[in-house]
């Protein structure tokens, strides 16, 4: 077991507020506001010569992703900012705003405060959203159910291999990385039909098993079916090797939807440029079955994404 | 000018959403819901050796501090945690668990991360409390109230000081430091008068110039008047200086209250051990005038605790 799973064990004991939906969601329901928490940190989820600018809009995005996840609305957040350097800091704000701009978020408070000389930077983001109808819980898919990703995969780690091997690269996987996209519209028109919805912001394979183990399912998985951009396969292939490291890369914030065999996405109201990919399908059981047209792929030893894991 | 000020005003610039209360308040207020967050860091807001349930503890208690001046019951908040070392973060979210349970505050979501190695420990809370009839911001105040403050001034300036000196100082200074008591009911039954109110977190004269600039008042106020713990004039007596030091000393978590003249708070529903002094009036004009029985006292320079002042 690993120490974030102890330590998010022990939180779910705390938060016993059916608000909290068992801390088995990216977000918690609160008199009709969805209520979300992330937090990065300069090493871990941003590089120190990342552009300020867009660790900001990556701030805003990560969180509107939880948002998005749970079909609702952009409405308001608070900002967790470390301050120094106020070069640096003016930029990171331009892009807090410019995202809260793009995406009609209203910034309505937060903290600022200062950290010891040469401490890695840290910020935080409360965002909140009007909740729509619907709002898909992890826990809520069937056995039955068609397995969903909208957007594509392992973009954004293959941008940040490129950053790590040469910290002047540029493009579009380097954007991926450094700018995600919240799928806001797609998931407003997904909570309506969804039995479970999530992001995919630690890999694909780590938050699927989350989703399992919350709807207590079994997922079976073509990676053949994985969505992959053109620019990915470009760089990496689309070989089993270079499907499982889009499995398993994070920082995607793609979606990752159950819905009812026989329900089209199609027919909901997606934005016309959506990556819609069906990749499998759940089952009664528990855990993940990975196959491609090869036969069935062991499972990697890493799923995706964790923090300390021993 | 500041660091901070500056980019606190570069916020407001952004934040424009009636909610936010142009930034010049502790809390927002959104569909009934007062929020805030505050973030507190190893070095800065605590010491490396403070007991960790102290420092779960104070966490929970500084954000809910912010919605006890606002008059605010405690609803839900979510956790931002780093992780890293086992036995400090347990007995850390023992502290959490034990505020949590002593204010029926509700933990209902969050994040938790890993630092880098090395990194001071950087931990966030965003408290949620249910609003009262009344929410008074910091604005509110008129020439001719009274300035209450409620609580004792300078305890926990104090008791750092005795912790800085010596690490295994013990004692009511060093626990006022550490375990801070947020003044909810007070907060709850000033909220029903108070023309303007907040808490008292980073020194008493500097919130108060906050509270004036914020409501266009000048404040006169008597240093003879501030309300000072026995354990706090046994260690430091209460000449001139004991009281500047109390006034400017930050981390009280007491509560500022501008109050229209004619209102006697004992009439409030106050609990009965609270302590609660007049300390001046509000006037026209701006800034603060201090004086005590032997007439006039030049402001210090040093009003109170502000991240990366220059």
């Amino acid at each position: 077991m690993t120490t974030e799973t102890q330590i998010i064990a022990r939180l779910r004991r705390i938060a016993t507020d059916p608000a909290a939906r068992g801390l088995a969601d990216d977000a918690a329901l609160l008199d009709g506001l969805v209520i979300t928490h992330d937090t990065i940190a300069e090493g871990v989820h941003f590089l120190p010569f990342d552009p300020p600018a867009s660790v900001g809009w990556k701030l805003v995005a990560v969180n509107l992703s939880d948002v998005a996840a749970k079909g609702a609305r952009p409405r308001a957040a608070l900002l967790s900012m470390c301050i120094g350097d106020p070069d640096w800091d003016e930029l990171f704000l331009d892009g807090v705003e410019a995202a809260c701009e793009s995406y009609g978020l209203s910034l309505i408070g937060g903290d600022t405060i200062a950290l010891p000389a040469g401490a890695p930077r840290v910020l935080g983001m409360t965002a909140i959203g009007a909740a729509g109808e619907r709002v898909p819980s992890r826990s809520g898919a069937r056995p039955g159910d068609i397995v969903w990703v909208i957007g594509t995969l392992g973009d954004s780690a293959c941008g940040l291999q490129q950053l790590q091997a040469d910290a002047k690269s540029t493009g579009f996987l380097v954007e991926k990385y450094r700018r995600p996209v919240p799928l806001l519209a797609d998931g407003q028109a997904l909570a309506r039909e969804a039995s479970a919805m999530m992001d995919v912001s630690d890999g694909l394979l780590i938050d699927l098993e989350r989703l399992c183990d919350a709807s207590g399912c079994r997922a079976e998985i073509d990676l053949d079916a994985l969505p992959l951009s053109r620019a990915f396969i470009a760089e990496r292939g689309q070989d089993r090797r270079a499907r499982l490291f889009a499995a398993t890369g994070g920082d995607d914030y793609a979606l990752l939807a159950a819905l009812p065999e026989g329900i089209d996405p199609l027919a909901l109201p997606l934005p016309s440029d959506s990556t819609i990919a069906a990749v499998g399908r759940l089952a009664k059981g528990r855990a993940i079955a990975l196959h491609d047209a090869d036969g069935p792929i062991e499972l990697p030893e890493r799923m995706g994404y964790e923090h300390r894991r021993d």
